[in-house]
């Protein structure tokens, strides 16, 4: 009688929405409807509760076809389905599972940090499938990181587990990062990193570079003239992508996963990012993992939705 | 009719052998052998077996009432617990319990990792007990890690979690460490890592430091000076343990841990360490990981011994 899954993976900007087959783990329908943030997001969860409403009365979906609701929200999140500051969302602490158990009739409702679930999306249907440990990272604006051992996501006791965006890389940085610490991992290769060293770069030395003719430079511009062999470009790319190496390198000798997956906006630039991580990794990796396996992601913008679904059905989630 | 668990901890001078109650957990009796590795390390396992059946014959211990026996290696293992290369024992690739199961008649055999033993150990009987996720560095002659989440060892997919040890924590480094890389932590923060620091400390400047009257120096001449106010001692150990507290601050940021518990050799120095690191673990952590918890051990030289009898009992070890 159950054949649906539901999820919702939330942003600042927007939420997206799925609905799987619960048999295939295929999206049978996405969409995404506008984050309200404004009176501390109150009305986050109800306005997709009223979407999803909407779209199963058109296709006469009844409740009690759905088996359950993920959510992947953009912060940490306690075994009980409470979250613990969400600054995108404009939340405090709200207790997701309960509040949305209450307004949609939906029992089965599961929560988990969005960073962790692109993780396993990736790990059980993308570009992990198979393996028993990843780990993964979102380049975005910021940079999250997920850890999977086995069906589990590792949380952490305090819901922080896969902080790898902060792990400090480069001792000598004067600037700060956004979490009050100096030299975080995103800091150099999240996408705003990446154009905050272009700034610098462009401000320290003249360059030959069409960089310069650009009003307002992302990571996009960077890469793609890095593509089209601009030195500078290449300089600012190889810079970053050493911190990343760096980094992976770390958590690869504490964790030792078998692959290590790159998704997120920035990834959306290919094996450019892989290759110029490389020497940095084996120069910083402990030879035991030496032949971890460093792969783009391959669910691209839809692994929060995937790993929120999969919350609903695999054992062991919180 | 089954009462007693073994175990033992495989050094490369000695190894230490266990005999616990299976109900309490308790040490029965515990004794060491020295460790033969001489030709490639092939008599160690059978003079283990050779001293056990000693002790259980004396005892009139039979086997029947041995519930199994737990193994701790100073390297990796894998998931079917074969040792693979143990540089300390001369071991190349050892199929330990296979080999043990043979000439012991005990079927019950599981061999683990000893820093991860330790962990286990401290985690379920030790200054971790009641935590559902820690992390142990054991500081000795090199730095051991050992990850512990819910009941289970963090073994990685080669066997090789936990390598906080080859952390790279200074960039800057010139030398090399074992391990080949440059800048890990056990340069610094293990035994021979503090006493590399004090000679360099010593050649670079001229101090007015009891340390200049030691023939040889070791990591706990250098603690009792620092703690009688020497000033060369302690600028040493507050450049050692910052290293430190930024790899646990690495470490916390990546697993978030409830406790971190430090322990080996040079944690005899006491509460010192602690103390030393905080300025910099606090520096370089995540505000989310900021009230963890760093403890000293407190099952001393027998954490290995506990933890490799626990692993006969505990589900989901290797």
């Amino acid at each position: 009688m159950e054949r649906y899954v539901l999820s919702a993976d939330l942003g600042g900007t927007s939420c997206k929405i799925g609905l799987f087959d619960e048999a295939t783990y295929t999206i049978i329908r996405k969409w995404t409807i506008p984050t309200d943030t404004s009176s501390n997001g109150k009305n986050i969860l109800s306005d997709i509760n009223k979407s999803i409403k909407k779209y199963m009365d058109k296709e006469s979906i009844h409740i009690n076809q759905i088996k359950g609701m993920g959510f992947g929200v953009p912060g940490c999140v306690t075994n009980s389905g409470v979250v613990n500051k969400c600054v995108n969302l404009g939340w405090d602490v709200v207790d997701v599972r309960n509040q949305f158990r209450k307004m949609s009739g939906i029992d089965n409702v599961k929560v988990a940090n969005d960073a962790n679930l692109a993780a396993l999306g990736e790990a059980k249907l993308g570009s992990g499938k198979g393996s028993d440990c990843i780990v993964m990272l979102t380049l975005g604006t910021g940079i999250g990181g997920g850890i999977i051992i086995g069906d589990n996501i590792l949380n952490g006791s305090m819901g922080a587990a896969g902080e790898i965006g902060h792990i400090v890389v480069n001792e000598d940085e004067l600037e700060k990062c956004n979490c009050g610490n100096k030299g975080c991992l995103e800091q150099y290769a999240s996408a705003t990193g990446i154009v905050r060293v272009a700034n610098r770069f462009m401000k320290e030395k003249e360059y030959d570079s069409p960089l310069y003719d650009y009003n307002k430079l992302s990571a996009k511009i960077i890469f793609d003239n890095a593509k089209k062999k601009d030195i500078l470009s290449n300089e600012i790319i190889s810079y970053c992508c050493a911190y990343l190496g760096k980094a992976i390198a770390i958590v690869c000798n504490i964790i030792n996963p078998s692959v290590v997956v790159i998704g997120g906006g920035v990834s959306n630039a290919g094996e450019i990012i892989v290759d110029k991580l490389m020497d940095s990794f084996k120069d910083n990796v402990f030879h035991s993992a030496l032949d971890t396996d460093i792969r783009l992601a391959s669910l691209c913008n839809d692994a929060g939705i995937f790993g929120a679904a999969l919350l609903v059905t695999e054992e062991g989630k919180k």
